[in-house]
């Protein structure tokens, strides 16, 4: 029996990939081979990560003049790896804290430039909404601006684009991208780990607009220097070959979904049920502002905190795994990706009354 | 049909290995997911990270003041990563170049310290032997002393650990890690890319003595510093999961195999079996060394090289792939990894004599 799985990442994966990935996993097509097993430069490989750059790129209608690269490291290897390819020239950026993602990510970048905080969101030192733009402390001449356009832990979700004045805008998007449609055309950079909609972690995707690649500091080691990566077709190093097979099965069945805008009709339904859930009495709380609360990350909290034990245990015993709350903030988290069912949600908010009913 | 892959890598992976992955892609011991789904924080995974360390451990005998991480980037990235964390108290290391990998180990470390050509055993652009360490131009306060222990490309390996005087020795040991035991305990540190002889791409083993974390320069990148790492027990950023998971697979398929002892006998055999071949007469040639002929990747000639496509097309028709020659090397290259059974090294020999009568 599979569970319902709500971890933050890595994270449940559509039960027809995984079915697929098992059947062809001594023997891909024919070829005899299964795809961990394949060289990167033969024939099948290569047919595989086409086709999964060529679906990425029509998902998310990637414009002509960007690069879709398939990298290692994750969300944490990139808040050095970005300062480090794009700093080269000019040592700027500024960056827009609205939770512990892109707080990180601000601190590491301090390592390679003049980083400069335009705007920070926490009051008391949580984090619940996105401070208006006309506020936010840009420098004209800087190389980019950095935000996190969901903020896993915290649960807060950009809406918009922020305009930042044709400074290139830079979106660590490690979770919620392909959760909806998204202007790539608006942003310089975007790059998120795979291992929450997308694929086994290990797997890391950077969307770059080409005019951004070559400005490297002298001391990016080759094998993350984007230009480096673009120009040999993420294969200057031997790629993470299998995580490229299973993001393109994933792909393929987002397709099948109807694509960004059916896969977002599906999370607004779920996300919808779950925030209703917790708003519905004062048992359960989210304290994030109503136009920004995450669609794929759901942080609650139980008005009694004694009964987190209890709540939990209950779930686990319901099939509902994974839903305690970051260490950092508490309470619990509900995340719903792409790959969780609705019926996930319906359960989750089925124990939640039926626990407040006994609790409340 | 299975085929006999002699890929460089991503390489063949033990069948069994395979067969337990796909029966387990779902559900992994009845917890209701599959490896790849799960929180790398949750119980299931963190006994299959535990596990993987301790019978690598175990299989290598690796000393209690040795830590083993599990990390990203491959041997390329390696290239950068190593010099960024050894570097940044001392910045003089020495190389030695005894094939394309070391070679390009030696030119990447050159932007991140001053670095000194030890011995380079290029000959007309060719390397075909180990210099000799007593001619090494060794510089007793380098803070490291680099090899390649066994150069894919090249075919050369080291069957003996070089004395460096008490300067850590750090070991490329990509492409034949774990195929016969190794006194790690004369190495400060040894990496490799899972992608040869371990498991899929996108998985890094580095294998470090304790004294040598916590030296590195100012702009490693913390997902990339070897204590960081060490201190989050490889989980300071989400880890390669299934990488480690099917590792954790091969290192029980060693022990079954009677441990590195077992793999090193068979892989003599193997070895033995194809140099006798290509030795056999003049028709085809390795100009390797006796004395540093790999175990595990055999490049070799055909005296003819027009016939090379025609060798290749029929070693195709009977199940063997991937034997081309490195595109910088020509000729041929049959690696024959742990995975490989002594059924693909014969049938391999068979072709080979077959195709020698038909057109010697």
């Amino acid at each position: 029996m599979r569970v319902f799985n709500f971890s933050a990442g890595p994270a449940a994966l559509p039960e027809t990939v995984l079915l697929e990935a098992a059947t062809e996993m001594l023997d891909w097509h024919g070829s005899g081979m299964g795809v961990m097993e394949m060289s990167h430069r033969g024939p099948e490989f290569i047919a595989i990560h086409a086709e999964a750059v060529a679906l990425l790129r029509e998902l998310l209608a990637v414009p002509e003049n960007y690069r879709i690269l398939f990298m290692q490291g994750g969300g944490l290897g990139e808040n050095a790896i970005v300062p480090l390819n794009l700093l080269g020239r000019n040592p700027k950026a500024d960056f827009v804290v609205t939770g512990s993602w892109s707080k990180k990510s601000f601190k590491e970048a301090q390592r390679y430039g003049s980083i400069n905080l335009a705007a920070d969101a926490a009051v008391d030192g949580k984090y619940r909404s996105i401070p208006p733009v006309a506020g936010w402390k840009l420098d004209r001449d800087a190389a980019y601006v950095h935000i996190c356009t969901n903020e896993t832990i915290d649960g807060v979700e950009y809406f918009f684009t922020p305009d930042t004045g044709g400074v290139p805008l830079v979106a660590d998007a490690s979770s919620h991208i392909l959760s909806r449609p998204m202007d790539v055309s608006k942003y310089g950079l975007i790059f998120g780990g795979a291992q929450k909609n997308i694929g086994p972690a290990g797997l890391t995707i950077v969307i770059i607009r080409e005019d951004l690649l070559g400005q490297a500091h002298a001391l990016c080691p080759s094998a993350f220097e984007y230009r480096t990566v673009a120009e040999h077709d993420s294969m200057y190093n031997t790629p993470p070959t299998y995580g490229i097979y299973i993001a393109g099965l994933v792909f393929k069945w987002l397709k099948a979904q109807g694509g960004l805008s059916g896969m977002e009709a599906r999370n607004i339904e779920k996300a919808s049920l779950l925030y209703q859930a917790i708003d519905a009495t004062g048992f359960y709380s989210n304290s994030v502002a109503p136009d920004c609360r995450s669609r794929m990350n759901v942080p609650f909290y139980l008005h009694d905190e004694r009964l987190n034990a209890a709540f939990l245990k209950g779930a686990q015993e319901r099939g509902m795994v994974q839903l305690k709350g970051h260490r950092s903030v508490g309470g619990m988290r509900a995340s719903i990706y792409n790959a969780m069912p609705v019926e996930g949600v319906q359960a989750l908010v089925a124990w939640m009354r039926e626990f407040e009913k006994t609790h409340g």
